[in-house]
């Protein structure tokens, strides 16, 4: 008897018609022959509810406390399931991250699981109940309530498929897979099949917001393998894995932008040893994280410039930083342009293929689209470019890529 | 150092600005001296709304999932509050019944609570900190979350101070105390000082809804003194306690009325043993709680007619229950009237003062108010009337024991 767990998203389960559909895809899966445990968001807008009510008491509220608030969210979800499911005739029983015993350390808001107790979850299964974990928390030793963070209820589904040893891990939402590219921008997107953990760590960062890295991350080290797939269809998803075997030709497995980045320039910095340390040791203090990173030096003049991008939440302190170290650098200028975005492309096959750097560059430039940075990695090639040029810039790659037709007919 | 326990109802923390007045009430009482636990109910309207999106998902939902579910509410509370006295400067920590240690049995939706572990509470007030614990809800041995019924809030305060040896137990709600009647009803009705548990508990279980009678007789057991008040001002409220000493004069404490009430008469009953027996054997059997029962009879006619009443809710459960021994019992008509209620007086001073009874029904004479059904005990007095009556009978019944005045100033 296989053994699945699902984890269901906010959208998902949005008021009491999706829980009831959601209830019955649960039912027929263990119809199938299964043991099913099901990780479960806060329904629809609960959260954002709660944390405007929090900010309106007070703008700074206790990390502690908001996670003993945000945990209620997906208590009630687990609950709402655990009855549609009864009310289908099927044993279920709901359990908060406490109850389950998923133990973690004692970082608020981000907290990082540290053991998970299995038998609860498995004397439940054994009682031939479907269980409904409350996704996104966990319990301290001291028996206070943590939440995982962005994606946690993600992170709670890998996890416990992990330690459980499920045989899948199905990730339902709201879209039906993973991309060549935004669908909304690229009308011929088309869904990929299979991707392995490093594309897909390199799509999520670069803002396809499919999962968050951490799962991946997650998923990558203990092996298990992320079916992503859509709750409103019976349409297979996306599976994200170790080992993804493809035609040879296959170089680029899709193009993605992120819109969230602020581009700051330090203009005039000395030529001297040790400043690009000075500035990037000050951000990394603050917490600030920096994702490109360009100098440029005009030969002989004595001075570069150095330009760097961070998130757009993140450039008030950066701004703040700046300023601080602006004299001991001895910097004339600090200039920042918040009208760029970037879009990258990702695909394993680039490390052993030629030429597909040019071939991105290229198709830009046939649309006129000025090039600001550029950033590669094995299997990444970001280019950052004006905000406005964002969605022509990735339609252009992804015709000049051939993404839109089906992989092995006759791409070039 | 005194340890006071406060108890805060859904209006007095519905909403931000309602959340942030409260804290600061708290933080005062810690301010002159104190040790301080606070208990909070759900915030307005949550629990409805969550009751009503179970009902939309099915119409009847696992208790052990209610209670999951349901529990939220006074969780986010606990939240809310902590972080709003957090930002008033002050150390918080709020805590689920869960994490205090209120274990109760297993009847999910109206369990009784076992045991109270007081350590965790105790470490967190030598810390220092004000104690936020949602109301409402306990664990079971198995760790089980679930909620204690109708008015369970007040009795996680009582308990908790009972437990704890609290010097105050302050229970603040949306009314400013206990009144001689309903001010809605009678404007010059007066608010009471002190009130016996005896009598507050009689005046809950007619309709006096302050206190649900539970938390009243926990608290008559353990010897908590209870002081109802109004989270709205600092005037003081009523207290209910074990020894009330008053004039001699004050004869009757206040007058009560209840029109959740249907009367159901079983006609031409024959004039057997056993048949009340019979009647309400099988009710109780059906959990139908009667309240008041008539039965007269007319002499040598052989046949009797019996009359009882019943919360309307249990209406159809009875005539159903009545159709099934109506046969047995040899009875001719089952007839029911949905338009009675009932007036009350209640009084420790009854006990030792006669003409109390006729006092009362010649001010319902005067009145032209007929007299269905009388029952007394010996502090209190019920007529059922006409429920377009009662208003009236109220205002007659107030008017004529004098209630209005003050006690010890010249009452009649």
């Amino acid at each position: 008897m296989a053994l699945i767990v699902q984890k269901y998203g906010g959208t998902s389960i949005a008021g009491p018609e999706r829980i009831k559909k959601v209830a019955r895809r649960i039912i027929d899966t263990k119809k199938r022959g299964n043991r099913v445990v099901i990780v479960v968001s806060a329904p629809g807008d609960t959260t954002d509810e709660l944390i405007k009510t929090a900010q309106q008491i007070t703008p700074s509220p206790s990390e502690r406390e908001m996670d003993m608030l945000l945990a209620t969210g997906e208590q009630m979800s687990s609950a709402f399931l655990a009855m549609a499911i009864h009310a289908l005739g099927e044993e279920a029983v709901s359990l908060t991250g406490g109850q389950v015993g998923i133990v973690t350390d004692e970082t608020f808001t981000n907290a990082k699981i540290r053991r998970i107790d299995t038998r609860k979850i498995e004397k439940e299964l054994s009682n031939d109940r479907i269980v409904i974990v409350a996704g996104f928390q966990g319990i301290t030793a001291e028996r206070d309530i943590t939440t995982l963070g962005r994606g946690g209820s993600d992170l709670t589904a890998v996890a416990l498929a992990s330690v459980l040893r499920a045989d899948q891990c199905e990730v339902y939402t709201d879209v039906a897979g993973v991309y060549t590219a935004d669908p909304r921008i690229v009308s011929d997107a088309r869904k990929i099949d299979r991707i392995s953990y490093e594309e897909m760590l390199e799509l999520a960062s670069l803002g396809a917001q499919v999962m968050v890295p951490r799962s991946i991350h997650v998923a990558n080290k203990f092996g298990v393998d992320i079916h992503v797939r859509s709750s409103f269809s019976d349409e297979e998803g996306t599976v994200i894995t170790r080992e993804v075997s493809r035609m040879e030709e296959v170089v680029v497995s899709g193009v993605a932008y992120d819109k969230d980045m602020v581009k700051v320039a330090i203009t005039d910095v000395p030529d001297r040893p040790g400043i690009a340390a000075k500035i990037f040791g000050a951000l990394g203090k603050e917490k600030v994280n920096v994702d490109m990173i360009i100098q440029s030096s005009a030969v002989g003049a004595g001075v570069n410039s150095i330009s760097f991008t961070v998130a757009r939440g993140a450039l008030r302190k950066t701004l703040d930083t700046m300023e601080k170290v602006k004299q001991e650098i001895s910097a004339k200028g600090i200039v920042y342009d918040d009208g760029v975005a970037k879009v990258s492309i990702v695909g394993v096959g680039m490390r052993t293929h030629s030429g597909v750097a040019s071939k991105m560059f290229s198709a830009l430039a046939q649309e006129n689209i000025n090039i600001e940075m550029i950033s590669t990695s094995e299997i990444k090639i970001s280019c950052v470019i004006k905000e406005k040029d964002t969605e022509k810039a990735v339609r252009a790659i992804h015709r000049k890529f051939g993404l839109g037709k089906a992989p092995g007919k006759g791409r070039k």
